[in-house]
Formats: C-alpha cells, sequence, structure tokens
C-alpha cells in the first residue's frame, strides 16, 4: 500500500473510530450525571480524551472488516471496542500513580493523579475497569432482550471472556505485575521474563483487539487462533522495538531522552541481546505476522500497512 | 426465631458459604500459577481470606433459598457469591491505600498495602475486580457451551449488569467518590449527602447480594423489586446504625475508640439528627424492611433474624 494513501485512509479510519468510542463514552457517562459524582466523571471524561492513537479499537474494527465488510449498525463491535479502549485507559491511570510509576505528565498532558489528586485517580482507573464490564453485561443482556439469535449472543459472551481474561492476571495485569516487582524489588531480569512481561503487559491487549474483532465476526475457531498469533508476534515486535528506539531513537521525534534504559541501568531486550539481534528479532516477527495474514480473507492491505507503521516507527 | 437456634443456623451457613467461595477463589488461583505472577496471587489471597463475616455471600445465598429451596449444583449461585466478596475486598484493599483512608490494620490484621506494598496493593485491587468479572462472564459462557435454558443463560446475564452497574458509580463507586471528595476537600455534609453515601457505599452492594439471589432463584419483577428495596432499607439502617454505635456503642466490643466520630469533627447521621431521631430511623426502616419481607415467599425466619442481627448489632 502506497505511504500517502495509508496515512490518508489511517487519518479517516482513526477519525471514525474517535467518533464511535468517544460517543458511547459521552452517552455512558451522560447517563451517569449526578451532582455528588460529577468529579469522578470528569476524571474518567479527562483521562479516556488523553488517550493516543486509539489503536487497539482500530486494530479490533480491522479486523472484523477482514470477516465481515459490513460494519453499518455493528452495535456489539461499538460496544467492545469502547469497553477495551477504557480497560488500556484504566491501566495507563493507575500506572502513572505516585504508588506505581509517579509520572506526572503523559504526552505532554498532566496526568489524571496530578490533576485529580492520587485518591479520586484509584477510583477514576477503578471505575473504568467497572463501566467497560458493565458495558459489556449491557451488551449481552440487550441481545437477549432483543430475541438476537444464539450465535450473536454466544460472541459477545465469548467477547466479555476474552476481555476479563486477556486485561487480568492471564494478561495485561499479570505482566503488570512481574514489571512491577522486578523493578521494585530489583530483582534480576533475564530474557524469559522480559518476553513475558512484553507479552503479557504490551500483546494481552492487541490480541484482545484483534481476537474481539475476529470472534464478533464470526470467524472460525483455526481463523481466530491465526489472528491472535498475529498479534502476539505484532505486540512483542512493538516492545522490543520499544527497546530499539531507546538506542537508536531521534529524541526529538521520541518526545523522551535516548539511552534513558541504558542509563538507569534498566535491562532491555536490546541490553541483553545487543541491537543487532534485536532489530532481527522485530523483522522476524514482523515477517511472520504479515504472513500469516496473508492466509486471512479479506483485503488486508491497510491492515498489513498499519502493522508495518506500528513496528517500524520512529516514534 | 430463637436467639440460641439462630447463633447455630448462622453459624453453620457462614460455614457453607465459607467453604463455596475460598473452593472457587482456590481453584481459580491455583489456574493462574506462574513464577512471575506468584504476588499477586498471594496479595489476591491474603485479602480474600481476611475477610470477615462473608455478609454479602450469605445473604445471596439465603434470598435465593426463599425462592428455590434446593440449593444442589447451583454453580451460578456460586460464582456470583464469589464475584460479589471478589468486588467488595477489592473495595477494602483501594480503601485501605495510602492514597484514600491510609489504614495499616483492618480486624486486627495488616492491610494488604502494608504487607505488600501500595503499587501491589493497587494491581492487587484491580486484580480482584476483574477476576469478578472474569468469573461471571465464564459462567455465562459456559452456560451457553452447556446449551442451558434462554432463561438461564438470560439471569445469569442481567446478574452480570446487576453487579457491575452497582459495584461501579451507580452504587458503589459512586459513593466512594462522594466520600472521599467531601473528606478530602472538607465539603460541607448534609443530611441529602450522607444517606446517598451510605445508599450507595453500604446499600448497593447489600441490593446486589439479594438481588442477584432473587433474580437467580427465578423471582418475578415484582419481586425482584420487592427484595431490592428490603435490601436497600437494611443497608440504609447498617450504616445510621453504625453512626449510632459511634455514640453509644461500647469500646471493647467494637474494637475501636466510641466518639471518633465527634471527636474528629465527622458529621454522620447522628451529629446531624441527634441519637434518638437516628434510633428511631434505624427501627422504621428495619421494621419497614421486615415487613415487606413477610410478603416474599419461602421460609424467611432465619433472614429475618439475620436482618434484625446485623441492624441491632453492639458491634
Amino acid at each position: 500500500m502506497d505511504e500517502a494513501l495509508f496515512e490518508v485512509a489511517l487519518k479517516q479510519k482513526t477519525g471514525e473510530v474517535q467518533t464511535i468510542i468517544s460517543d458511547i463514552l459521552s452517552g455512558y457517562l451522560k447517563e451517569k450525571e449526578e451532582p455528588y459524582v460529577q468529579t469522578i466523571l470528569d476524571a474518567m471524561e479527562y483521562s479516556f480524551l488523553a488517550g493516543g492513537k486509539r489503536l487497539r479499537p482500530l486494530l479490533m474494527r480491522e479486523t472484523y472488516r477482514l470477516f465481515d465488510q459490513n460494519l453499518e449498525g455493528k452495535e456489539t463491535l461499538g460496544t467492545f471496542m469502547t469497553a477495551l479502549e477504557m480497560i488500556h485507559t484504566y491501566s495507563l491511570v493507575h500506572d502513572d500513580l505516585p504508588a506505581m510509576d509517579n509520572d506526572e505528565y503523559r504526552r505532554g498532558k498532566e496526568t489524571t493523579w496530578k490533576v485529580y489528586g492520587d485518591g479520586m485517580a484509584v477510583l477514576a482507573g477503578d471505575a473504568l475497569m467497572n463501566s467497560a464490564f458493565e458495558i459489556a453485561f449491557r451488551e449481552i443482556d440487550d441481545l437477549m432482550e432483543e430475541g438476537r439469535t444464539q450465535a450473536e449472543i454466544g460472541r459477545a459472551a465469548k467477547c466479555g471472556v476474552i476481555l476479563s481474561r486477556k486485561a487480568g492476571i492471564d494478561g495485561m495485569l499479570g505482566g503488570q505485575v512481574a514489571d512491577v516487582e522486578a523493578e521494585k524489588k530489583h530483582l534480576p531480569m533475564d530474557l524469559q521474563k522480559i518476553l513475558f512481561i512484553h507479552e503479557k503487559k504490551t500483546a494481552a491487549l492487541i490480541e484482545t483487539a484483534m481476537g474481539i474483532g475476529a470472534e464478533l465476526a464470526g470467524a472460525s475457531k483455526e481463523e481466530y487462533e491465526k489472528v491472535v498469533e498475529i498479534a502476539r508476534k505484532v505486540g512483542i515486535a512493538f516492545q522490543i522495538q520499544d527497546d530499539v528506539l531507546d538506542v537508536i531513537g531521534d529524541s526529538a521525534e521520541l518526545g523522551k531522552h535516548v539511552g534513558s534504559d541504558a542509563e538507569s541501568g534498566k535491562e532491555t531486550f536490546v541490553t541483553l541481546r545487543g541491537l543487532e539481534i534485536s532489530q532481527r528479532e522485530v523483522k522476524r516477527l514482523s515477517d511472520e505476522a504479515i504472513e500469516l495474514l496473508g492466509d486471512l480473507p479479506g483485503d488486508h492491505a491497510f491492515l498489513e500497512e498499519l502493522i508495518r507503521h506500528l513496528i517500524y516507527r520512529r516514534k
């Protein structure tokens, strides 16, 4: 896919995703309006709108499109796109807390706890996670009330399982724990643990995004497995590239100091294996992901380019 | 119901509840065993086992029993009993954090953050909430896989909605926000806000307990509404009694200093309305709850005594 064409498509698709999830969030917050809880609604909205590229809901929607080109009126898809972004947002809000990474800024904006206090940020994160699952349960209940087919209800229930599993100890939270513990206790880092953290902390939500997209669009079990395998490779490559960029990146583009990992003595894939092997690993994972993508139905030109774009980014 | 007989029944039923939820928790944690995440499994277990009277799952099970005497093999009930206790536990873990109430002890044991650090306690709370919803989604998915009736699946989905709504901004989290904000910002407290906090922070999970019990046992819509109304009255009476005990309680029995609310300048139902009116309000709510209970089917002798016991406790 041509680079300029891709940029146009990316911008348009991201805009569509942004509209879908913002509308669902606004409707949700509006429904909860109540003077005594206004602050947490504000804190949730602040955290959510500070969000970046909406990569996860975009990946979910583009994966869905491989198996079903008709995206009109796919409300369950919109619900899970929003739920996943809520989960991603809550994890950032809690991650930034003084009790965790103690970050005061994220993407140039003050973090939620800096603006609302750390107690309210704990609650805002809790509320974002709770809301993600609340809208998912309500989706299943709505489908039943509307008398939808067993297949549709079953898929939504499966997506609830995927989301809660991969956001939990089997996924993102498991990676967080290993990461926080290694850092706080200064435990030795080895390649196995780094790969565990990359796989759980980052790849798990990419797997959720693409897995739910496939599941909702009615992919077969084999196709679903293939999609999750692609997502896993993309997620790990993305994180190794992060370590690579810390060494060779451009400070201005990255928006952070280059070489910070080495200076702080943080062990990464690159400090353990060296730059060359790391870059080769990124290429291997990316090539394998794109090759697997070729086995899937539909038009995958955009998704293929998006994967390259994500992995071979310079910031 | 005779007091001695009630004590025996309470002990036995609490023991049964304890066994059901501990077994489900153990099975769940066992399934997640993985060296890198062991600490959070330990922190979750520590928090959960530090738990007290298992009041919420007990109320759920006893409410279920009103509508269906056969408790054998009711796995969905066990799942939601455990999920609710996980939600209750996560709220205590986050409540105790330095960023929130900064409590070092709960029921004579060190709080989770004192033992595991505040970063790990944030994650342990997150993991408990996530796990609650994970087991609920898996329950719905299992029922579908087993080809259970539409009615059974529909009830489980409704219970997912009840749990996530009442644990969220419409319920417990909403109450938490109003409470934290009033305290941190020293906002003026009035009766309306106190009742809002009591209703959301405490009554909402009692409503969840009894409401899910009724829903799973197949109660009619009218019966469900009545059950939730009973639970609301019990929850609010329970909290006003808490304020009353701060004035007239026995320090030794309460395990805390009596009169602490007045000394700290904390406004409560009692400081605003006086002891006599507060006690009358507790009696009114309790009488109304018990009268409403009389309209429900089944044998409510135990549940009636449990409500009296909860409200007119001395500690």
